[in-house]
């Protein structure tokens, strides 16, 4: 059978997974939780699956999450959405990514992603007829160099995809990020998927700006996000798009014939949980496991800027080895017992910067004895 | 913002369930349980949410779910399947027909649907650059009308779209339909998506036969099918597709972009469930619910064939009034009380046949009251 995706092999994560697995390494590669939710969270769910119904939930998703979700983002964010017109709740953030950019995407156009970028973004943009434009961020800090985005924005560009707080590198994006972006989308009349799942974990005081509070791009984006990474519930596959009413007719067209609903009791839960407001402990008790972590690994002989946000820690080795990283990554994973992401895969043409990527979303011990193991790094 | 699906309005699942809960009715409109799964299963999620992993299951699902269902259609099917290479558990059947259909379907191929169809098949196809080509079904017995069918296929055609037992007529297809469709595939080397979400639940003693079963069908076909019809939980959105190797190799790249995986802590509790083999009663406990709601319609004035499997009900009203099916599905879900789906809304076209739809996946005492509402029809 000929191959829609003829490129696509199996995915680093899959790949690192069972490397991790079959050297019994600490696995720091795909970022998930290594914790369960809040008992209170797992009680609601058990509540509502007794109790509840365990039957199809609206397309766009009960009214109480949708509610909840538009409660929340006022307050953090400031943003005022329609719980009915602009909400819809999905099966995680990779299907509303993949859907927002089906809503968008038609053969020829084109579309900015910004490298490295997570391995969703291209695949989607190709089943579409989309022609994906590879623009590298900054290596220094992995900001967007926005000279070289406005060179590569023209008449035929239809999208850009944004990830802030970024996956792998946890840049966050600034306010002037924001204003670069909203003077390209106003001359071009461009789209933006804004891809948003770190939003609640951020660092130093750092504040997360979503794309949403901007007023141009509010008009423009469909913001994706994720209750697995906000509630260590990456299992429940559940998560939302938000955006403006015209904007939200096209994506629900995507939605209710991509997967048509999602799961039901997993809502309710969540919207009772919302109440607790538990999200708003969450960049402190991320802090914590990144300086737990950046503290062990200036111990070992890899160089690294401590993540602005996300769940992950870059890190640099080219100063010790010209190995190729996924090399380095499996080696390190059967040597050393630690398992991590090699960078270049989230470059399309495999781009290898000798940089590596650890999830610190894990319980404190196993970041002690990772960051001890990654002492014999040499 | 211009739209990809320019003429999708609103699901008519969507303008009844909303029609049925403003007149209070009782709603056999969309087809959904109207009543709990089995306490088993309920208790079997409560543990998984509250012992087990809450985070990403392999994208292709856990190994002990496609083990069981792997198992499960030798028992039923006396089909061999590779759990490794042949089964994917995805987020509900919508899911696994719009990745395989998107899976097989480029710019320009032609794909024969057979009419009345599931609202989500045109869609995939055409999101996908497809061509759908409509073939109405026999209004008799809404069997295959072969020579029609062999009308209409030719080198354009890529794919087929089969559904058995079928939505919404009931309809299921006989070893002499498998045969015909077979014969087409070898000639016109096409591929094939069934849609078999309904396979357990097949009244009269008949016989359920996968496309899995025939040797040609088998090496083109993706399977489709739904745990949420099967266990009385269509609200937690678990399905899967089989398919030999070939096949799964191209569906999972489609997978795991759209979206990745799927919930976790349920498929641990159905590996367990399916263990108790409760599907081995569903024919009986449905047929039960076929005959209360039929012997009801009985005194209705509406003429019917009783349904030879999936929990629907049609029956036609053309000799009473000519008025179009969906002025009449809101008149009666006003008037009489009673919610149900317009046929019309299958057909690409609106074809209008004067049927109505009825979902029986209801308690009993529904059943009967909406029966005796119904005889106040004229
Ligand atoms: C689809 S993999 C999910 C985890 C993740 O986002 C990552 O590891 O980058
Ligand atoms: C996506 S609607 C689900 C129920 C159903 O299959 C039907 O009512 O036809």
């Amino acid at each position: 059978m000929k191959s829609k995706l003829p490129d696509i092999k199996e995915t680093i994560f899959t790949t690192m997974n069972r490397a991790s697995l079959e050297a019994n390494a600490i696995n720091l590669s795909q970022g998930f939780p290594g914790f369960q939710p809040d008992s209170r969270l797992r009680d609601l769910i058990a509540h509502f699956t007794q109790n509840g119904s365990n039957q199809y939930a609206p397309m766009m998703g009960i009214p109480a999450l949708r509610e909840a979700m538009s409660l929340k983002t006022e307050k953090c964010q400031g943003v005022k959405t329609d719980m009915d017109s602009e909400w819809t709740i999905v099966s995680g953030a990779t299907q509303a990514v993949f859907s927002a950019v089906t809503a968008v995407v038609e053969t020829g156009d084109e579309v900015i992603v910004l490298e490295p970028a997570f391995d969703s973004y291209v695949p989607a943009i190709l089943l579409n007829g989309g022609i994906p434009i590879h623009v590298p961020l900054s290596l220094k800090d992995f900001s967007p160099d926005w000279d070289l985005i406005r060179e590569k924005v023209s008449n035929k560009t239809k999208l850009i995809i944004v990830n802030t707080p970024h996956n792998p590198s946890g840049y966050v994006w600034t306010k002037n990020d924001l204003e670069e972006l909203a003077s390209l989308v106003e001359e071009f009349g461009l789209f933006v998927v804004s891809d948003e799942v770190y939003e609640h974990i951020i660092f130093d005081g750092r504040e997360h700006y979503s794309l949403l509070s901007h007023p141009v791009l509010r008009q423009r984006t469909f913001v994706c996000g994720s209750f697995g990474k906000t509630f260590h519930i990456t299992g429940w596959k559940i998560g939302f798009c938000v955006a403006i009413p015209e904007l939200t007719v096209e994506f629900r067209k995507i939605h209710q014939y991509v997967t048509f609903t999602t799961v039901r009791p997993a809502q309710h839960a969540l919207a009772e949980y919302l109440k607790l407001e538990t999200y708003l402990g969450l960049p402190d008790f991320y802090e914590k496991k990144r300086n737990l972590f950046t503290d062990g690994l200036e111990n070992s002989s890899l160089e690294f800027e401590p993540a602005q946000g996300s769940f992950f820690q870059q890190a640099q080795y080219g100063h010790l080895s010209q190995m190729p990283d996924r090399e380095l990554a499996l080696k390190m994973t059967r040597e050393l017992k630690v398992a991590c992401i090699p960078v270049s895969s989230f470059y399309a043409d495999g781009s290898d910067h000798k940089i590596i990527r650890f999830c610190f979303a894990k319980n404190d011990d196993e970041l002690i004895e990772a960051t001890s193991r990654l002492e014999n790094l040499d």
